[in-house]
């Protein structure tokens, strides 16, 4: 089994290199993800300029990507590994991504574009209790995350789907048990603060601390109000179905048809 | 009626300003804006560093940002507004947004960020005939989203869902035609270019025209290459409920229900 793991936080953090190494144990594993982190980055590409990849250890497979994870993934299945790999998993990022949160997340974005490249995808977060950086611990959750790609390779996936897996810092080890869920809803009261430099100038940084999680049943946010780990399958599909009979109220007018 | 025109290409740009001109004649217009090209940003947020807001002129609201479009957005409606805006309306890209394209897209991402504040959004772009910088003639486009932004005043949209608007190069003034559509699928064979460096080091560059649009029926892709104007309802919920049922046969183990 080729696995190819990548993230939004860079190769050198303790959630990529714990992933990696539960990895192992199950195949032959490749790291290729940005040399720098990358959080918030969404599904964005470098365009504007060329993107350098340097292999960063000579006993294993693991390689720096100046880019996003969207590019690291790019590469890899493209250029860097000798065939497409049987599954890639993104992660495991510091801090959740839940929610409407999915759609900023560099994490998730590494695994949506494996699978527009033709390659199953699990994105895995870590819940921590606190913002503190060395707060969580990543093996419990690496070893989900060996489990679930498993059950990946044994029963597939929808093209253009992915899952995006949440595990709570007081997860533990050997954990089994998860709520398959659906997206939630988060609330961004104001997560811009205000500031003034010394020269008087006003300038805004983006916090974080005002948003927060509306606990709908079945949805990710509320299996982590519990401190449950949650698998919810997203898809690139991103059309509102159910809007398309309601907008064809709108009496917008329409071409004549040639061929429908 | 309050607006707010936002884009990815930079509020500099022949496409912002078309549309803010139509848009001028059906209500008060805000300019806020990228500084420079932010193409291929995805729905990525600036969280490392400071944000600063440039107001660009004085006899009109106009505003450079140097961030993604989802801070421009972010900063125009929690800061510089003086108060929510009816409707957002980013564009006009420079460039066709089609099939899973949309979910790097700056300009999509801009609408989507007015929508989770809860303002309903029109993402609305050009597809030029070639790759050619000025080819693309954008007033046709701009007095589409103009007609379409009083058409979402008067139905409304539903919370997390935006219209994806294309409008192709050959489209005639006035054109008030369009197809309802969903997201398309795109090919990306092989996209990414490796170059050899003056020093002899390879490099890779992002390139585009691998990328081909598979003709499924009612999709945006197949719009395009009729030449018709596409109209997209696109949300934030990601979620695959038709796999949510699939993925309960896996037999993942469950927690004990507590209240389920």
């Amino acid at each position: 089994m080729l696995i190819l793991v990548s993230n939004d936080d860079g190769f050198f953090t303790d959630g990529i290199k714990t992933l990696a190494d539960a990895l192992r144990k199950i195949g032959e594993v490749w790291v290729v993800a940005p040399d720098r982190e990358q959080s918030a980055a969404g599904h964005s590409l470098t365009l504007h300029r060329p993107i350098r990849v340097k292999r960063t250890r000579k006993d294993i497979h693991e390689y720096a990507v100046d880019g996003t994870p969207t590019d690291s993934v790019n590469v890899a299945i493209n250029r860097l590994m000798p065939r497409k790999p049987d599954i890639v998993v993104s992660g495991i990022n510091r801090g959740a991504n839940l929610g409407d949160d999915v759609t900023y997340s560099g994490t998730v974005a590494a695994a949506l574009e494996a699978t527009l490249l033709g390659v199953p995808a699990i994105a895995i977060s870590g819940i921590a209790l606190t913002e503190a950086p060395d707060e969580y611990r990543y093996e419990a959750a690496a070893e989900f995350a060996s489990y679930l790609a498993q059950k990946v390779m044994k029963h597939g996936l929808e093209p253009g789907t992915i899952l995006n897996v949440n595990v709570p810092s007081e997860t533990v080890m050997g954990e089994r048990k998860s709520v398959i869920c659906r997206m939630g809803k988060r609330l961004y009261d104001d997560v811009l603060e205000e500031r003034i430099d010394p020269r008087g100038r006003p300038y805004y940084w983006v916090g974080g601390s005002a948003v927060r999680s509306r606990l709908d049943p079945d949805t990710d946010c509320e299996a982590a109000s519990e401190k449950k780990i949650s698998v919810t399958p997203i898809q690139l599909d991103m059309t509102n179905y159910g809007f398309l009979p309601k907008l064809s109220l709108w009496d917008l007018p329409k071409y004549e048809s040639s061929k429908k």
